[in-house]
């Protein structure tokens, strides 16, 4: 038995099932042992006193990511990966977005090159907006059989949207080649409706756009994405759910055995709709639109219950003091006229750490399971990714639970310009990230270097 | 007190909650009293023994349909309404529809040309393809106070349907004008889609098509509708529910306070998928599909418990032997080029009273309720009609609840040249219809004529 | 023709269904003819510009009750129905309790006598707390085909209730002799278990009455009532539903089919748990207890959609200022000594008009529904009873929709020295009431006397 | 690093999350390590090609049960863990009965005297029969903190049953000292109502213990039970849920945040009421009683939902044999004088894992949380028991997955004298399992030896 090239000592070890004290051995970027006194590694690791989870995997990021036109996320795949170590991930998930009219193969071709930079691992969704046969037929079975194994769609937004029978034949290809497909689900004919009515009453604030995308808006789209679903018999999973009627409308489905998987991200659980309201109205403007107190205590609920099965940040770094970003919006530019999203990339596990774990609302091993173990399973990375067990990659991140700071954009690393969670006190935060063996980030300091990262191809999508 | 122009002597009347026993005296076509031992009037109706109803009202008929292509409905007014009188109706609602990129005005005129004819009064309901401003602001406002008070919107057929936001648009205009919108709910991308499947499959026949119109596509279209009418505030009324998943959204919208009605037809109550099996599958061809015994007796068990509140006959008299009509379908046409519907003007009410009252499904103020009063106040034409009350409109309809007949096409006064109840044994049947205080027929004899029937402008939407 | 004995002129008439202007002709108490210019009567009474709608029927009554022990209701019949009479009501329906160990023959034998002294019709209903053999073999059968054709079952109060073994033998007696059950439906056990822990914690105040029957304690017993039913497959009406959780389950239960009929009573409509608070809330105890604003909104949305079927009083008149009766409520005594019930039989109908009707929140014809016909045709009173068609008994109330009063015990006729609704201003009072065609009240006067009301035998329960 | 006491080499290790192929190292009768190429041990098993799993929980047997009077369950401790070690696992809960006026906490010590012929850890659920304040305030707080954490009630069964009253007791004193609740739930009256009729009408064969105790007579108990907890406040697990109904309860109460939990058993899964009929019906007679296929459907997708989280045996050896047993069943005794019950705990986790893992309506790590992980935890044996991870009990099982078998009684262990699952082929079976580090059985050779087994006592509850 040769000396394992790591060893992290004394870690207070959790899995989405497991919590345990041991050391962990790693050799060749994997874990070769877990145990009480292992024997000396070249380097050696005191976690006496932390916990050490997987790495957090998010599923949901907007970086680096090419564009038609409009405004565009300001983060590169550098800066992206840099501030997800920094909050404690060890793999990311970016996305291709295909154009009316285009192909997507190029494209993705040109996003692996841009990740070149990366410090972690990455893997790609692929936005489908044209399902024209060109694609369909020629491109996307030798995409996805090369690890691109989710196809995200909007039923919202004009550029992107795509009709009922569209969603069908995506929902078809991603059938015969083991994909998975993640959708946006708002109607968008309703939003337009409602926006039109609200500009003719001239109410154009950033506290309309609640307004303008009650949660039915969402309600209708998910019970219809869900109804495409069940006739295809294909697997999806719907992103950023934000309302009580929604995880009403999903664990419906559930229960009658529909494979519908659901997504929350933080911002749904720590803001409400009153954040709209007033000159940082902007900085909370997301889509689907923030909802009421009631809503995050379903969410929770929703959580505890494996309704929701991930929490991801939909990180979508626009810059606050850029006008072509989220700038207009603090000069009264119309709410249908700014970019929809924000950051959360470092902010989404503290966040969940502190206010779930932290506050009872979740277990350790919830906490776990919604960052790392599910995601990497519903998305075709595990065992490779996603727990601490013999012989999986030694993604680790090592949490200091009592260490307590306000999040501050000042100690940040993506270029949005802010942060929604700024001011916020929160307990529990990553102190060192390792991916595949490496340590990306100790402290406040970076060690991992662009170019570490490596795409991950995915396998094909299975029921867990 | 001058004598009545007629009295019905010794009247066993039901309305939608009594059931008594007195004479009917007529006055100017209107009821001017009940009692008993009524003074002698200038004409003597003996109905003793017999069932006095209030005259059916079959809100969904298709004839004199104008047509842009494709198959016509054979009845014309004269045809329809004389048919409609023999099953025991006083009153008819036919349809005008628009077609895309034209205006909708000249057509209701040249309806009620058409109207002329009429033996029993009428009413129509508009077909809205083409939500445009021209229409939508100019030409619907004056025609709903004229008393066009419907609006038709389909959400399948290429060549009608309109999108979710032209649907806010035509539901906001009823909005403003009293009205109520109806429709024919299924989702036409998931029809394309199926059909699509099993055209490539070689699965074409007519049992094929409940294959390519599953539950699903309703229960979808109308969830979706709901949704939308919940957004713009707007009653509506689903046309033709056929199962019972569709039974549970509407009930469920109703129990939160949403103003959606219900119709359903015999077909769906008589018929099921096996039906379409076989050579005479065309002559069971209707959308949405027939379904299976259980979706029977959901249906049932809605109109006992009111969840549905009218049953119409959905009368769509396309020819049996007709290459155009239902012709085709016996030789062998691929069921997505057969004509969708079949007749049943006349049946609609023998059918439903044998097999609702005759078989205790539901009782004779149900069964009056959800053919009469119901409608009537629906849409708009109560209190002038759908009940027997002093002042109302003498549109009466007598009934030998004794009398047993097999229903047989050579007793059938409309034009489709066959009845898909063709053999069935019925009990209780109407034997005299009469209109304003005018016998239309009675027994097998037409005492009606062409004129007599007048066109009902109907009064803005109130839920009862 | 011979003259009627009276004619009512020009009354705007409210059915279930229909609304219409006629002349009302009388004749031996029955209703002989509605028309317009009816000939003259003996009579002539002129309702221009006024309703007449069906004599209310109370289905829901306490009074000249026997007792056993304990504090008593102290309307008798003449005060109860006196006072019902000025309330708008032509029929009343009382119970005779049944003592556990003992009988209930002579005790109903003894009631007829107490009944002597009625103004308008009653009816009864009998308490079953023991169903020995010696009760449900020997003596129920022939009561009920005597015409007390409804047996109410207690599931709280130590005295009265009896067990779900019990429960079945009841369901069973009722199902073969055509009785309808009715059911106080609590949890006696949850709320004994609450109370003591109230108690033990000092919390003795009016206002803990509602916490020491939460609504989940209603849910429960009428889940369980429901079950019994299905079981024995016997119809049943819950009595004074007063929760949202408490509709669903029953709505639930109607939806597939279960025969579960429900009523609720003004006082749930009217207050809430915050009017237990404070010195005068022995006045609003009552059991189930009085709950929040949007329980209030769902019995209203229960009412409309037909889920709840009956609006009654349950009226209990317990004196205000007897320590036997409400009295010591007022001094501290603890919630759980203090009587349950609020009376309430003279304004039950004029609350219901004014809050209901007036404000929009049911239709004329639904009031007509709630509060005469349904009770009529549920237990089995109709078609003598519960609407206006030639042939039924004179029972009348004339309506006087737009004269508002506020109300004052002084005004009121029953003997409980208090109304709950004291001070209320409510538009729309009955001005007349008419029974088997004699007028009972006019405005302020009574008319009546004791001894025209009759013991109403009923008719076996049949599904409507 | 001193040499293990023993090494599992090569293992296909399965947790609730993970899957991962290691060496295990076991010291002291914990695991010391997990890991590739481990040092060598004083002990060397070789499970190349074996899966390895945690050692299965059964938490629900019936075994060297005390008895007032009635049939016996035959098995004794030894025979009892003898045939569970056979099956896979190793550890057992057994139950100790309160006799309704007596105490508890002497019957448990003599358990504890019966418990030292263990071979494999067992705990303790006491039934409450008598929740008198003296052994509510005197015995069980003492008898919890020893860590007899889970107190088991009846809903039904007159010996055993206690009222709802009695049920918040001891929910009450669960609450107080840490307690699991665990519940028998069915509606005593409603059979004996239903089993009255059936011999009134001399309908006593087997298979009339199905119609003596539909679903109905569960869903109601599950639903009252519920609804007790909630009030309550206080976790409960639902034993031995049986039907599609009850498990769309539990999950509506689940969703709304309610802590309740459910168990199923093998014969749910793999009987119908079907196998109640004729001579051998008495094998099959449990309660509840068996459903049908579809509700087997919805027990496995309960599972998979972790709507219900255990599965457990609920192994009752009655002898088959014995007239006090079993036997009288086959000799035409009536079904309500038959013991209820049949064995398992041998075949739980083959039935199991070839059903449901080899059959694809499961996963292997849904298998090791129903039958190890999730008992575990709810019953507080959690870390200790119910995974593989460092520092852990060395509670091991390790199946050859690839073994088929038809089961047999000739090859089982307990004492019943008969298997219900006969001639069944199953596909996976135990081939070794080790306590604590030491071998209890391998092969068909038992090598542990009675008082190995130790109680376990358990922590309080906590959810997860």
């Amino acid at each position: 038995m040769t000396a394992a090239d790591c060893v992290v000592r004394n870690a207070r070890i959790a899995t989405a099932t497991d919590l345990f004290t041991a050391d962990i051995a790693i050799r060749d970027g994997r874990i070769s042992a877990l145990g009480t006194d292992l024997p000396r590694g070249e380097e050696e690791i005191d976690a006496t006193g932390m916990l050490v989870l997987p790495g957090g995997i998010d599923s949901h990021c907007h970086f680096d990511q090419q564009r038609e036109s409009g405004a565009g996320f300001t983060d590169d795949f550098e800066t992206a990966t840099t501030a997800a170590a920094f909050g404690g991930n060890t793999c990311v998930m970016g996305f291709v977005p295909q154009f009316k009219g285009h192909g997507i193969k190029d494209l993705v071709a040109d996003y692996h090159e841009r990740g070149r930079k990366a410090l972690i691992d990455y893997s790609v969704h692929m936005y489908i907006a044209d399902p024209s046969p060109a694609v369909v037929d020629d491109e996307l079975p030798g995409l996805m059989r090369a690890g691109h194994r989710s196809l995200k769609i909007f039923m919202a937004y004009a550029s992107s949207m795509i009709s009922d029978y569209q969603i069908l034949k995506v929902l078809t290809v991603a059938k015969e080649n083991g994909g998975l497909v993640v959708v946006h689900a708002e109607n968008n004919d309703m939003i337009r409706w409602m926006t039109e009515r609200l500009e003719k009453e001239g109410k154009t604030s950033t506290a309309c756009h609640a307004l303008a995308k009650p949660a039915i808006v969402e309600r209708e789209a998910v019970s219809r994405m869900i109804a495409l679903a069940e006739l295809a018999d294909q697997p999806i999973q719907i992103f950023h759910v934000s309302s009580a009627e929604v995880v009403e409308v999903i664990r419906d489905a559930q229960a009658r055995g529909v494979k519908v998987y659901a997504e929350t991200c933080p911002q749904y659980l720590a803001f409400t709709a009153a954040d709209l309201d007033g000159a940082d109205g902007a900085r909370y403007l997301c889509s689907p639109a923030l909802r009421s107190a009631s809503d995050q205590d379903a969410l929770w609920q929703a959580i505890r219950a494996n309704v929701i099965g991930v929490v991801s940040s939909d990180h979508a770094p626009f810059r606050i003091d850029d006008s072509s970003g989220k700038g207009g919006g603090t000069h009264g530019l119309p709410f249908s006229k700014i970019p929809n999203g924000m950051p959360g990339i470092e902010t989404r596990l503290p966040y969940l750490f502190s206010e779930g774990v932290g506050k009872g609302r979740i277990s350790l091993q919830q906490f776990v399971a919604v960052t790392a173990t599910n995601p990497a399973k519903l998305f075709g990375l595990y065992p490779r990714k996603g727990s601490i067990a013999v012989g999986m990659d030694a993604d680790l991140t090592i949490w200091n639970p009592s260490l307590t700071r306000r999040v501050a954009y000042a100690n940040l690393h993506d270029r949005s310009g802010y942060s929604p969670f700024e001011g916020m006190t929160l307990t529990g935060w990553p102190i060192r990230t390792i991916v595949r063996g490496r340590t990306i980030t100790a402290g406040d300091m970076r060690e991992g270097a662009p170019g570490w990262g490596k795409f991950l191809p995915r396998e094909a999508f299975s029921a867990f």
